[in-house]
């Protein structure tokens, strides 16, 4: 009866295997959604001997009741100190600054990563601060899971479930333009946090840092920058209480769903990615005023049925 | 015990009371999406004594099989004559050719009304087509749906649940610009039309055909215009199958669903309400201009902030 007891709440879990110990003590710096969720999720594969969190004290103290930490310190320096694994879930800029701020008290051995959406200004600091050994000791990384909704009280164990996880191998600090595939061999703390982020459910993909910031600028900074410009130009022609804006389709609500997104985590990517969502945004104002040219001219059928089928494609 | 079982399959069809009968013979002409789904929810509601249907013979046949239609013949002439509520489940265009085939065999009282997604260009030809009369013998209308999948087969009884289904009376036919209070009081059987929408369980707003085509640009086809440039731009700079488009938030298929809409409807949807898009076009491009320019300037925090007000208001 007991071993059966056992098997459903095996299930309860997320339906896995138990798994073996990964990382020794992981130091979670940062706890909102992305942290908070971080800490559940190695809870529940139980590939984390020990998970240690830093953060605002009542974020520690919430953590803690909900089961996230072990144990948790206001001071980052002393979370790093004995931890074989640093995850900075903090915006990129603060991330940077931490890192350099820990970086004197990181055990031999140990890596920190990151879950920053923007990776070459990571990676460039990673770079200044380590030098020669920057590849060994740091591995940048991206979740790609949702995040309208911000804070610890947002976090869930499942938030990672099926979700693309980025690594961006530093390889040769010169040359981070590099492909990935040019990459060192990660080392053993690099290999445990692999796993461990593969055994929360993520499938982990690896690239360059300027190959990922490129890519990102057209797959998540420029839908985002569309939804925030539509909210703008709404805002420009209506009154957030003119009753005209009952009469539309189910769309608009479906493209203004990400102008809802934290301003603050936005500025920051922006800032960081500057350049090339500039040029994700350029591209995009010409297919608009093409799209706007051939309004009742013939080629708007077949622009139209050129989207469609990519559109299909990704989605496929 | 048998009206018990009859409250229950009541509850089942929608929870509504049985309703009183409001059109003794709707023809409904047009049996995709829209035509099949307003026949379904019709015969639901139980306020349309005989539910005729004009389409192709396997259409015909498969919405009789559906429950959804009493009788139907490909001759549109041959279900109007006979009817005292005619319903053009069309694109605009051909709903403007077939109301000039039918207004011959319109029946003395009754009603045409249409389903297009732009009101102005069918408004018009119905003031040429009926002269002084129109706007007793024709009331334009727009159910505003959901609509990425089109055919009959994907009709429901419950597609204009809680829908706004806009009615937009002609008015004096020298002018079409004025304001929807300005209009005539509503003929025994467009009331009928209207009670009949409410009863299937729409929420019917009254407004003109100028103000309709000019909202709709900015709350429906622009919002559609982004999503197809969006999958226009990341066209033209990755192919469908680069793996890197794995490497994207869950925004992006958000922002990319509506560009799987038919081209078909959005090429008359475009020819008819050409000026109002390109308007909205032009103020869309005017702020991802203006958001580019502000990329890691101070403007660009509080440009968020107010996108992400309005977009906050807009869904409360």
């Amino acid at each position: 009866m007991s071993s059966e007891a056992g098997a459903e709440s095996a299930n309860l879990s997320g339906g896995r295997a138990p798994e073996r110990i990964l990382l020794r003590r992981v130091a979670i710096i940062g706890l909102g959604l992305m942290g908070g969720s971080l800490a559940l999720a190695l809870r529940r594969a139980g590939v984390a001997a020990q998970i240690v969190g830093c953060g605002r004290q009542v974020l520690i103290d919430r953590a803690r009741e909900m089961g996230a930490l072990d144990s948790g310190s206001t001071d980052a320096c002393e979370v790093v100190a004995g931890s074989d694994c640093v995850v900075l879930c903090t915006p990129v800029e603060t991330s940077i600054a931490l890192m350099k701020q820990i970086a004197p008290h990181l055990a031999p051995g140990a890596v920190i990563t990151d879950v920053g959406s923007t990776k070459q200004s990571f990676a460039a600091a990673a770079c200044e601060l380590f030098g020669a050994e920057a590849a060994q000791r740091v591995l940048p990384g991206h979740p790609l899971a949702g995040r309208e909704l911000s804070g610890l009280e947002h976090a869930t164990a499942d938030l990672y479930d099926g979700c693309v996880w980025v690594l961006t191998p530093l390889g040769q600090c010169a040359k981070t333009e590099g492909n990935a595939t040019d990459q060192p061999e990660l080392t053993a703390a690099q290999r445990a946090l692999r796993l461990a982020l593969e055994a929360i459910g993520a499938r982990v993909v690896l690239t360059s840092a300027a190959e990922h910031d490129r890519v990102l600028a057209y797959t998540s900074h420029l839908p985002q920058m569309l939804s925030t410009a539509l909210a703008l130009t709404l805002a420009e022609n209506f009154a957030a209480a003119d009753p005209a804006l009952e009469i539309h389709g189910g769309g608009l609500r479906t493209m203004l769903r990400l102008a809802g997104s934290e301003p603050k985590m936005w500025e920051q990517i922006a800032a960081s990615n500057h350049e090339n969502i500039a040029q994700a945004l350029e591209h995009m104002e010409a297919a608009l005023r093409q799209l706007r040219e051939s309004l009742g001219a013939p080629e708007f059928r077949a622009k139209f049925e050129q989207a469609r089928e990519f559109a299909k494609f990704l989605k496929g």
